[in-house]
């Protein structure tokens, strides 16, 4: 079962099929703006010298920011809507070499959330303009997390 | 609406009243099996020199993992199934200092996925074999994922 198909298999490449996913369900908390409106537009990876781009939170969700303002990286979790999620095996180049999905960081994943760390520039309200990201504008976002190396340096003691 | 609560509210932490999430769907891939059988016992983050832990992918899933030997670490998902969802400003020590969730690593989040940084010991079929963890034993696997840093090292051009 693919929710997105959006790529057809390329030689050598495996899926799965597998019932629709129902072990846990997500709540979409924002939206990414980026330059990319297209998958052919996305950089492989973002930089900390690329774009501008918005992370922008649903305003209910504003006041979870408070204190972000204190991290110059944050990581962020969002949902790769255009992905299919059945692929076991991928050969991202079409060049015939395949490895495991799990051996890559392709979209295409059982759950397909990609990650990134990006440079915080500021904040404005419920928005944070960062630099980094590599994903397609509109891309929906999933959470919002400091890095973990500054916040081991700010924290003391054992969390929650 | 908080699926598991597990905590109560400290003095001067905020919570949304919001629908059931339902904007997409995961499919749990396997298990992490860690020594730490409660939430008190888990270490506030994982560490390199930490104890051996699993990672149990289901094994219709493990030709998924070909390739990931190449790499010393991966990152992991999971699900932190044991977390309010529903706290937008926190407390972590009780001690009224109070930030934003997204100031914070805190389990207890909008979307309760944990991401960690693991240093991959060896694969035994289906299993990997990590340092690094600081989740609870039996914690849901979302996603697998090489590290980004040698991934950019290791990969040439764009991918997928």
């Amino acid at each position: 079962m693919t929710e997105h198909h959006g790529d057809a298999l390329r030689p050598g490449e495996t899926a799965l099929d597998l019932p629709a996913p129902n072990d846990a369900r997500l709540r979409f908390i924002g939206r990414l703006r980026t330059p990319f409106a297209g998958r052919e537009e996305c950089p492989r990876q973002g930089s900390d010298d690329g774009p501008e781009c918005r992370v922008e939170l649903s305003p209910e969700f504003a006041p979870g920011l408070d204190g972000i303002e204190a991290f110059s990286r944050v990581e962020l979790l969002y949902w790769l809507h255009e992905a299919r999620r059945d692929l076991l095996t991928q050969s991202p180049k079409g060049d015939g070499a395949v490895r495991g999905t799990f051996s890559l960081r392709s979209p295409l994943r059982p759950n397909p959330i990609g990650t990134s760390v990006v440079r915080l520039i500021r904040r404005e309200g419920a928005v944070l303009v960062v630099r980094g990201l590599d994903c397609l504008d509109g891309t929906p976002l999933v959470d919002i997390k400091p890095v973990r190396c500054e916040f081991t340096v700010q924290a003391a003691g054992k969390g929650v």
